[in-house]
């Protein structure tokens, strides 16, 4: 068996004439590093690959069953003792000495010599410079390899899209139990959310999310976004943990854990009395959002269905971002984005750059239309995570899009009587 | 005001014969920029220091409010408009020249020319080296800024340690949340744990701590441990989810989460009859940590501190790590770390290396003795997380250290009823 990627690796290496990949990586939560794992928990550890296949060394004799899991999906091992790890820190010699030893083994495993090499992942400044003297050395020429791995990482395998999935199923329970802590709030003085007692905060509804992906082992290490009325009304406030809901505001709900691969997912929600401007733009949101997602498949850009929202929104009255960049009001960021090991990667939605051609089978894409009014305080967000197939999209995202959260009637087993 | 730690850092660039420090970085959660940024939640971003003071660049305007906290601690601010960000994003410039601008406008700014400069971060390793190629055009040699770095970090400031016992807070109130869920647990057939109709699993004991981090607004980028029994007694599992806590079993608690800053504790816990084994080692473990923790003062090296608790631990009849390298049973990890902008920081408790001299004020550490018998299942391990004074240490975990959670009688408020 060989590794998945190995093909595309090859095409995309030629078109760089270049005759292999280094990935140098602090651990496997490196996005670069994490496509060539399998899912194995890993510190340090680096990688050389080319069109025949990659080989993984790693540094501490106790991962040997993690970096199996490597094995398993076709890539070539290097343990410590296969570069004489221990003598090496023995010896005294340094990281990068350790390091370079271990790169030099991969080199010889998989047989490649002298030429261009692309450079991946994010090691310390100082270690990626140390490699490149030693590559140097050995007659090799170091070349940033970062335009190489986001193309590579854009077409997700079958077990990635199902890593996805299984991250978007637990995102799509985390909505469930907030939309049904907000439906079981009661209104109080000033139009305050209580819940049993307690006042529902920001921080409250975070935690009830944390708690949902914590029970399937998901990470949140870009945290979360819960942001009120003025909050959500801005496109960078992730909500100020002690700020309290109120009824008849909006409050924009940004979900986007990582199992091995993230998922993204937005809702907006209401409880009690919108007012009309919220309603009608949800309203039309919700439009943009479901004419995207019908008009999503191979073939088409990402800036072509942005566009599309664009006119929908300007036709109604609203600022949009490609006539007017610098809009702080109205819709004012790209419909989509690409999402794998990183939560923002290929394809693009922007006019032009990298991974901004079609869309392509294989391509993991949120779709999150927007519409927000800083002077009224409400803004209101809905995203949906879509994996493109060979014919048109698989939804990832099985919610319901309603502000109301009475009105989601979920299969949902109650909110944990503790929030 | 300047930057606090400009003094030291002109110390240690003159000690590496070098003009400046530059840091690269993907966002302010890389520790090597995270000590600039006063709290700040930044994207990408780059930083220029000597010993006269500091210059960090942002890209992306949205940032300017975040950014100000930075100004706020003495660094000094490079907006996106002076070094004319748009109209280079404007003329297709790549995000290697864009970052090639704001490093050679900081350079300015901060009025240093040529000579050696030490480079930090961890930003994409294309985008190291090309720097380094740009500096080396402007008549700079870069060099690893790697031990630099961590000797830079290694003494905290005031704010720094205030924001390490914030998250030691938290921490300390999520052990008191987990006690109360064990405490309150029934045994069941096998000896399984129960609370309300529903088994106590791993992953249920991680939501709950989960579900208080969230709560603080603290994050886990590096996960948790919860180690029952068989999984406690080897180094290096983080726990299986749907592992069920027995009775009579140990189980491995280790927390550490991250506000700013790091914080890290552990204790070990048993429901019920212990076996004498672990109830022996329970206590020469809490031995071993109070005689250390009496220790820890400034001058006294953490190798030190890690022989006496081999000593205590080898007297007993157990494997050490100093006489034994290799062994998977006694003690088998080095008694402390440092802790910081990364849970592994100096000073470090190895007999060699960078920061195995003197502890000294303004150090965090642990102190973190274990005992573990793979063959017998049962792992345990009790750690506090402490600061260097100038004549001892405060002691940032205030918590018991029994195995029994019945007899830790806390102060929390009882376990949510959803867990």
């Amino acid at each position: 068996m060989t590794w998945p990627r190995s093909e595309l690796l090859g095409a995309l290496l030629a078109e760089e004439n270049a005759e292999a990949l280094v990935v140098l990586a602090g651990s496997s939560r490196d996005p670069d590093l994490a496509l060539f794992v399998g899912g194995a928990r890993l510190g340090e550890a680096c990688v050389v690959a080319h069109g025949g296949g990659a080989c993984l060394a790693y540094f501490t004799s106790m991962e040997r069953d993690e970096a199996a899991r490597a094995e398993a999906d076709g890539v070539g091992l290097l343990h410590p003792a296969d570069f004489d790890m221990e003598s090496l820190r023995k010896d005294g010699k340094s990281r990068e000495e350790i390091l370079a030893a271990a790169v030099n083994a991969a080199f010889e495993r998989t047989g490649i010599g002298a030429g261009r090499v692309v450079l991946a992942g994010r090691p310390p400044a100082g270690s990626a410079l140390a490699l490149a003297r030693t590559l140097e050395e050995g007659g090799r020429q170091a070349v940033s390899g970062r335009a190489l791995m986001l193309a590579l990482r854009r077409r997700k395998t079958g077990s990635e899209i199902d890593g996805i999935a299984a991250a978007a199923r637990a995102t799509a329970e985390a909505f469930e139990s907030v939309a049904r802590m907000l439906a079981e709030s009661s209104v109080r003085g000033r139009g305050e959310l209580w819940l049993r007692e307690e006042r529902v905060t920001v921080a409250r509804v975070k935690a009830l999310a944390a708690q949902v992906f914590a029970g399937h082992a998901l990470e949140q290490p870009e945290s979360s976004i819960v942001a009120p009325a003025e909050e959500g009304a801005t496109g960078h406030s992730t909500g100020t943990p002690d700020r309290v809901l109120r009824a008849g505001e909006s409050v924009v709900v940004d979900l986007f854990p990582r199992a091995r691969l993230f998922a993204d997912c937005t809702r907006t929600f209401c409880v009690g009395e919108p007012p009309e401007a919220l309603l009608r733009a949800h309203g039309l949101v919700l439009e943009a959002l479901k004419a995207s997602l019908e008009a999503v498949r191979p073939g088409i850009r990402g800036w072509t269905l942005h566009e599309r929202v664009c006119r929908l929104f300007e036709n109604e009255g609203f600022e949009v971002p490609d006539r007017n960049p610098g809009a702080q009001t109205g819709y004012f960021h790209l419909l989509g984005h690409g999402v794998g090991y990183e939560l923002h990667e290929l394809p693009s939605f922007r006019k032009t750059g990298p991974g901004t051609e079609e869309l392509r089978s294989g391509d993991a894409v949120t779709i999150e239309p927007g519409l927000y009014d800083p002077d009224a305080g409400w803004g209101v967000r809905l995203e949906d995570l879509v994996v493109v197939t060979g014919d048109g999209m698989t939804n990832l995202t099985p919610l319901p899009y309603e502000l109301d959260p009475r009105a989601w009637r979920t299969g949902c087993a109650g909110v944990p009587a503790g929030f």
